[in-house]
Order: structure tokens, then C-alpha cells, then sequence
């Protein structure tokens, strides 16, 4: 009986340490600076969306400056310090009540940052996504917010938003 | 010129401010005595869905003991204390984004109570529902959670569930 760790096993369990480590804690900033936010798992919910046409299903979170302007119905334009978080996911049956869609595989989460001044040069709010379920930066280079706002230009006299944050009591 | 307030005018003021009132600080509690949870609005998301057989969206909240069971797929049974509570809405287009479904006028919040003791005669779940803006309870008397549990049957094997947490990174 061998109660001590072999050279192999030490060196095994430091690889697998490390890898965690480094999945757990280090989610490289997007191109152009920006890193993820903090807890945005645990932000409020300002709206969800089902998009037919990528057959994607959306929750659209907001930090406390963004919920607060949501609810007080103070978007156009949104505060600065807004930031709006979507978490995006493929589409599937919901497994217990086929008629009803559900989300399946992580596609991404994606922010939009709202400060007038640092971001003019992008509308006021300042891009970033991060693909997978390991956080992979989107983007080749700095400039990559370019597609972002050329998306977002049909929404321009909206401040650039999309969504229309859901009603609720 | 009249500047003082006629007693028209303070009677009327006097109801308008006490509807107001009332419909902000009291909620009815429903038939089976369950309260509504204060700041459910706040809970973080577990999943969202889009029923296409009844043309409606939901996201499902949990209150922080659900959040960490669903995180840490603790979910059968979930444990006691945990609360689900679903935002439901009529669907309807995206108004700036036509091919995508979101949340239209909002129809009620319904919540499952996790307590294999207390609620042990209705499957280990107190439920409860409120409609409408105005948070109005359902159900005409305390037996009302027997069609809730009629219709939750075919997932009791998922702890009378039909959630399945979304994943997240």
C-alpha cells in the first residue's frame, strides 16, 4: 500500500488546480479595454426576449443604476452608469411542457455601458460580449464596436437600446 | 379666483390619495394564507420561457436559497425554504426589433413555496398566485392549490417542478 502521493499524481493535481483557478477567476477584458462585470448573474431582471429569427431566448439584466431607470421609466436616455447585461442562450422545448421554449446551450453574455462622455465616440455606451461558457472576449481588435453600433443605429433615437424594459406591479 | 380648496376638492383628494394608498402597501394575502413575497421583483433569474400554447413569457426568479440550489443543481428536491416565483406577461413583438417576442401587458406573479412539512398535504409546496397589476390573489377559497397541484402532477418526479435551470457560466 502506497499512502503517499507519487511525483505523477503531485504534478497531476497542480495541472488540474491551476486550470480551475484559472477558468474560475481570469476572464480576459474585451478588446477594447472593457472587462465583465462583476456578479451580473445576480442583477435584476429589466425584460426577456425570444428571438424567432436566431432561435435565441434572452434575459435582459441591468446593474442598480440601470434597474432604478428602468423602473422609474427614465431610458431616453439612459443614466450614465447604466449598464445593461443580456445572457443569451440557444433555444429548445422546455423538457416538462414541450409547447413551451426554454434556453438551451450558453451562446453568450453581452453589455452595453453608458457613459456619455467616455464612449461618445460610440453612441454614449461603451460594447462588450463574452461567447461560451468560458467568457471568451469577443472582437479582433479595438474597433470591433463599430458592428455593434451599426446594429444598434435603427435604435439610435431609442439611446441606441433595444429593449423595452416589461411592465410589472 | 377661488384659492382656497373647495370640500369637493379635499374629499376627492382625500380618496385618490387613500386608493393609492392602499394599492401600494396592502396586498391580500391568498385563500391559503401565503403572503406575497416582499421584493420578489428583486430575486435573481433561474430561467425564462415563452409558452407558445397560451401566448405568454415568463422569467422564473428564485429567492436566494432557490438561486444557490439551482446553481448548484441541488434541485430534487429542492430544499426547504426555497421559493420559485414567475413574472408572467402576454407576449407580443419587440416593438424595435419586429421578429423578436417579449413581454406585453403584465398578467399575474405566481410563487411555489418550498416546505415538506408545512405544505406536506399539497406535495411539500405552498403555492400562490397574483393577478394583475393590482395583485389581486387567485383562487376562491383555500382549496384553490388543488389545481395547481392537479396541473403540476406530471412532473412530480422533478419535485413537482416544471423549471429546469437555465445554464449559466
Amino acid at each position: 500500500m502506497k499512502l503517499a502521493p507519487t511525483l505523477s499524481t503531485l504534478i497531476l493535481s497542480f495541472i488540474i488546480g491551476s486550470s480551475s483557478l484559472f477558468a474560475a477567476e481570469v476572464v480576459k477584458p474585451a478588446p477594447n479595454g472593457i472587462n465583465l462585470p462583476a456578479g451580473y448573474k445576480d442583477w435584476k431582471v429589466i425584460s426577456i426576449s425570444h428571438r424567432t429569427d436566431n432561435k435565441t431566448m434572452r434575459t435582459i439584466l441591468g446593474n442598480d443604476i440601470a434597474v432604478k431607470a428602468a423602473r422609474a421609466g427614465n431610458t431616453n436616455p439612459w443614466p450614465n452608469g447604466a449598464i445593461l447585461g443580456k445572457m443569451v442562450w440557444k433555444q429548445k422545448s422546455e423538457d416538462n411542457w414541450p409547447t413551451a421554449i426554454a434556453p438551451n446551450k450558453f451562446v453568450h453574455a453581452e453589455f452595453m455601458f453608458k457613459d456619455s462622455v467616455k464612449y461618445k465616440s460610440t453612441g454614449g455606451w461603451g460594447y462588450a460580449r463574452w461567447k461560451g461558457m468560458d467568457q471568451k472576449p469577443y472582437g479582433k481588435d479595438k474597433n470591433f464596436a463599430q458592428e455593434c453600433v451599426a446594429c444598434h443605429t435603427p435604435v439610435k433615437a431609442n439611446d441606441w437600446v433595444f429593449t423595452t424594459p416589461a411592465i410589472m406591479p
